[in-house]
């Protein structure tokens, strides 16, 4: 038996997300569809993590076993060319039978991309979040701040999360501005509840228009109760950027 | 009568270009479409000129003359309120009678983007060309340099062209590299012939792939043959970028 990592870039905005379903198509099927025609197997693709409809990964990873004389580079020339043009497979390499991509997962960085600026750009609408409203960026970092650490993210997780507890150590949170009104968010952690990322933007952007303050956003943090958080942010601003073993 | 002009920005994915058609979706028959809506008048939108089917536009222009008691800023937010989301209007304001979107432009720049890596990326799959050879750019900048100036293109000029003459000035032809891969040639001239951005671009590609030398691709340009320029570059590269009055 050998064992595959993958690293997979895909624009999420036609897939209902990674994890496979009944119904609709997901990045993790189409995958798992086209490694059946390579391999004539069923195979099961495991990623680091779902993300959900409309989220894009630049660097997804993803392991399988199979049972197989091809090597890792057919694989990388064989997939790119029975995948769709919105999911490319980066990388492929063999890696030890022990290896697995979830739970050998160190940490993950996402990055959250806000378009600020009075009038949508037509190119970016399914990649970033536009904001009209100008944002105030010193509010956004000094709020930023508190999230460093290890902390309960209770106030930011989704209905629905299927985990056993809800602490995660923080390792980055930045904000950033390019010259282009691009606002971005990154975020590094060991591991994300469901929709925290755009539950934390979400609350993010209260401060940035001022609806609320950077000491509010703190207290929603240590309150641990979701219904004093902001909206959740949508979809299509958010990348999983990089997992890291 | 008022005259009012457009500044457009379109994703030109999903449409059959910018000119009206009898069946197909384009750009200037949804914004047409628009304006009869809000005005209850069938509305005669005069663009530039054309762009192809799938080629973008970050600042294509055009204008309408209407019997109307609307302003230019209610224009602005009803069309970009009824428009989709791949269709945006950057700016409308009243501008004299006598103003004529193709007729008064002076120059327009166009811009081509190139992504040039070993693996394509899925979130530019639909705004750049994708190049897996690496290029030479030391030639194609050679080979930019005869292209300024007055000249006849007929050499880059795509069959079926309605020009009288295809004598035209060109003031800026640059490439440049930015750190991401991205190529991007920059194009400004008085009026293009039909594919004629695309035409050059495909030709510099093979200088810089090496298929042929700068000195030759000045040798095309002089020829004033079609048959010896090179394949017309994708339309998913190029952007109408600017129109000067």
């Amino acid at each position: 038996m050998k064992n595959f990592q993958l690293t997979i870039e895909y624009d999420g905005t036609h897939y209902h997300g990674w994890q496979r379903q009944k119904k609709d198509i997901t990045v993790q099927a189409t995958i798992e569809n086209a490694l059946r025609l390579m391999t004539r197997q069923r195979i099961n693709l495991i990623g680091s993590g779902r993300t959900d409809a409309g989220v894009h990964a630049l660097g997804q990873v993803a392991h399988f076993i199979c049972d197989t004389h091809l090597y890792a580079e057919t694989f990388l020339k064989g997939l790119n060319s029975l995948l769709p043009a919105d999911i490319v497979i980066k990388a492929c390499r063999q890696v030890p039978e022990t290896f697995h991509a979830r739970f050998d997962a160190k940490s993950k960085i996402y990055h959250y991309r806000i378009l600020n600026c009075p009038l949508p750009s037509v190119l970016l609408r399914c990649y970033t979040w536009h904001i009209r409203t100008p944002l105030n960026t010193v509010a956004i970092k000094r709020a930023c701040r508190p999230l460093l650490g290890f902390h309960d993210f209770k106030a930011f997780e989704g209905a629905g999360s299927p985990r056993s507890h809800t602490q995660r150590n923080i390792i980055t949170a930045k904000w950033t501005i390019d010259d282009m009104d691009i606002h971005q968010f990154c975020i590094e952690a060991d591991g994300f509840l469901r929709y925290m990322v755009r539950n934390i933007v979400g609350t993010l952007i209260d401060v940035g228009t001022g609806k609320i303050t950077p000491e509010k956003f703190e207290q929603i943090l240590l309150s641990k109760d979701r219904t004093h958080a902001g909206a959740t942010a949508p979809p299509n601003g958010l990348y999983l950027v990089q997992v890291n073993y």
